[in-house]
């Protein structure tokens, strides 16, 4: 793509000086804009090392007012960073609606640079280039404008400036081994990212070559083309986006309706169940740190089904400096203005770790559907949406555990007026559960379709019959532990 | 302390189990109180390695409710972390109100440890107790509930454990480096451990030394201290926290009203001296950034005097992948949820780089003071609090620089009625600010007592006079530029 671009003319030093007020002022006119109409806006700065990426950035901020942006320098990941999925820094970076993000290099130098410097197999390349088109496609989708710069200098002009910056102490520590290994290997780095280029050059997220052998010609292109960019984001804010075939790998599920919820357990059965179940369990739990897999374990169900009781037997034979429950509620401000799983991104387990989720993303399916939390066509798009969240997350190399907690209405209502008669269970029951509850209906509607639509083979569903909480205990260990021995065995035939 | 220390006499095996289940019993109770009264409690865990602080994290969190506590395991510091001062990764990991935070080792182990193996000078060990001292006691006076424990074995006991845990190979990772050279240097790191914890064993947080010879009744232990460690707590909830009195090195600072308003610069004088001194602190914040010096930038100042012009040009002179503004706005719910300072401790930049803060922790002795935010009590020991905080920020190198933008109330009503006026600048006026205007005198008179109170020395308030923004923009340049040269040549000289 580099190769056959031809760069437009530089214009006239006065029209150039021109034009450069002109989309200043345009930019600091825009923030009102995006603000006022809660547009989130990622710049995306890559390109060669020392082809003033840095300078663009500061001409695009200048006028902007400090609360509606935020500059994000991306180098090397860092230790804690390698022990997530590799978009994981990328996603928790995405601004809130209505700011700036200004990424000085992103996902495209850290694939490029690995590809070039033969860190990264073919095949391990062609799954990141999935999973960006797939991210890129994702923030689009929730209303993020994307804009993606490659700023191009030649291999003279590089080595001019690499060395300029060297000669000086105050800035030679600007210049790192990849922008002088880039130099020394120009052209095998043009193939890579030329090919890069072409290979995530789609139509909502296209690329834009800056010609940056000149500064403030470059930051000329910059700005113009992100300030068209936003005016057409902005007149495009309304429309809905395309919903995509579901075509992932899925596994049967039964309507909730037809299943049966007689299964039971006695106390001794219990017991010498529990206690052989978590002692396996503790034990696993160690091999999988050392073997640094990541395990993500959902909880979904109804209310008053025995969540939290579950979670308590899984979490109890755990090491506690190895797992972390995190309670799901309704989102914060920061996190109600981002991306729907921004929130759950950050929450990911180290690798070695696990993360036990009490609700989850599925709230998008669900809740946020039937309260209109979102639109029609945002729930719409998310059964896709989070079959690839949790793809990107098995190939990562995390284990994917989903439960659905059961029980019927009669069962709810019994513990709800159990739960209001006790004094220590009062605060476990509010007004909202009982507001649900009139939504039964609907709700088992969402819930079917949910189960059919992201029940795929990485990630399934578990239905956990939950009339008899101990059955239902029993059966999430039995779960958790096999598939954790699966996942053991499966790494040391590796 | 260790070494005079004789252990309680362990009970027998069925009072032990009876007053452990009846102590688990009563942490369940407690633990819907600790919500109650918004309560946060801090349990830190200390000693040898191999003691078994797990496993007491274990056993205080089983009857815990999952959206009620966090485990925290501290490990040797990350990159990251090692470019922010040494308190930060324990600051930021402090709970919410009404929630428990359980630290596997913390700073006494980080101290400690660094002090064993010859890593920190004795200077620099007592300069590290004094900060953890202060640290201590901020989080009792702010309501805080901090436990500490220290799990003493023997070091035959711990000999024993650390080889029966590496022949294993599922537990052989969880045995480190430090633990091995804790046994090899038992009696030197026993005089250690025995000298840190008289240096911190202070009324409002003492040490609760744990015999760990016996898991059972190491466990029995720490339930015991920890539930009437909150007995107490709640019992003195409501007590006011001593005001300390304020014995920093204080400079000398003018009351508002004396402050000379009169000064301006002529158009051409500002350009120059604009372009002049830009130039100057361009070229100062890469030498900052090489040396690794972090400096923080506080603006506050009377609503529409000008802070956001100001900053701009401050800013537009500085690298934008090196500095980030953190405009402040009224505390998030789970910033509220915690010690006032904790957002800020979050906001601190890295070695090397600059944070700007528009509103800063001053919010505390001036909208929180007036606004009824929080107690008299609070405030009145916020000034104290305050230059701790800018100490500790000092002591790690940071370069800090306090602007109080200042004009008078004439000025400002001119601007707020500009402002009205003209469309763009719409946004930019409030309510808030009109009701504010109104209290003028209430906030002149608090603006006075800050300004008496934390202008010391290494952290002094500098008065830009703004009704010619022109002329408070340079000043700040200035300052800004004058402060950077000279720790710069501080630097230099060591």
């Amino acid at each position: 793509m580099i190769k056959q671009w031809i760069p437009e003319e530089k214009p006239q030093k006065n029209e150039l000086k021109k034009r450069l007020e002109a989309v200043q002022k345009k930019l600091a006119d825009q923030q009102m804009l995006i603000k006022e109409h809660k547009l989130p806006v990622i710049v995306l700065l890559e390109g060669w090392g020392a082809a003033g990426k840095g300078s663009a950035i500061g001409s695009m901020i200048q006028n902007i007012d400090p609360r509606f942006f935020k500059v994000v320098s991306m180098s090397e990941p860092t230790q804690e960073e390698r022990r997530k999925p590799f978009l994981y820094r990328y996603f928790v970076s995405i601004p809130e609606a209505g700011k700036f993000v200004f990424l000085d290099s992103g996902w495209a130098d850290e694939v490029t640079g690995q590809r070039a410097r033969g860190e990264l197999k073919k095949r391990d390349y062609e799954d990141r280039i999935e999973s960006i088109k797939r991210f890129e496609r994702q923030l689009t989708d929730n209303g993020y404008l994307l804009v993606k710069f490659f700023f191009h200098i030649s291999e003279k002009e590089q080595k001019k400036r690499l060395e300029k910056l060297e000669n000086v102490k105050d800035t030679s520590w600007r210049v790192n081994e990849w922008d002088k290994w880039q130099n020394r290997h120009y052209n095998e780095c043009l193939d890579v990212f030329d090919r890069y280029l072409s290979d995530t050059n789609v139509p909502g997220t296209p690329w834009y070559i800056v010609d940056a052998g000149d500064r403030k010609w470059a930051r000329l292109q910059v700005l113009e083309t992100l300030c068209s960019g936003i005016d057409i984001a902005l007149e495009n804010k309304k429309l809905a986006s395309p919903l995509l075939q579901n075509v992932f790998p899925l596994a049967d599920m039964p309507r909730l309706s037809e299943i049966p919820l007689d299964k039971s357990l006695t106390d001794k059965e219990y017991k010498a169940q529990l206690k052989q179940l978590q002692s396996r369990l503790g034990a696993l739990h160690y091999r999988l740190y050392r073997k640094k897999i990541p395990v993500v374990i959902a909880y979904e169900g109804w209310d008053a089904a025995g969540k939290g009781g579950n979670i308590k037997r899984i979490a109890g034979a755990l090491d506690p400096r190895g797992y972390e429950v995190h309670p799901i509620a309704s989102p914060e401000p920061h996190e109600k203005a981002r991306h729907y799983l921004w929130r759950f991104w950050n929450r990911l387990p180290k690798t070695g770790h696990i993360a036990i989720f009490d609700r989850t993303w599925y709230g998008r399916v669900m809740v946020e559907r039937l309260e209109g939390f979102c639109s029609r066509n945002d729930w719409q798009r998310a059964y896709n949406e989070i079959n690839e969240f949790e793809m990107e997350l098995s190939k990562w190399g995390a284990v994917i555990i989903k439960f659905w907690v059961q029980i019927d209405k009669d069962t709810q209502l019994q513990r709800f007026e159990e739960r209001q008669k006790t004094p220590e269970k009062q605060w476990k029951i509010t007004e909202e559960d009982w507001r649900n509850r009139e939504k039964w209906d609907d709700y088992e509607t969402a819930v079917d379709e949910m189960l059919q639509k992201t029940s795929t083979v990485y990630a399934p569903w578990h239905i956990l019959e939950s009339v008899d909480k101990k059955y239902a205990r029993i059966k999430a260990l039995q779960i958790v532990v096999n598939t954790l021995e699966e996942a053991i065995d499966r790494q040391n035939k590796k």
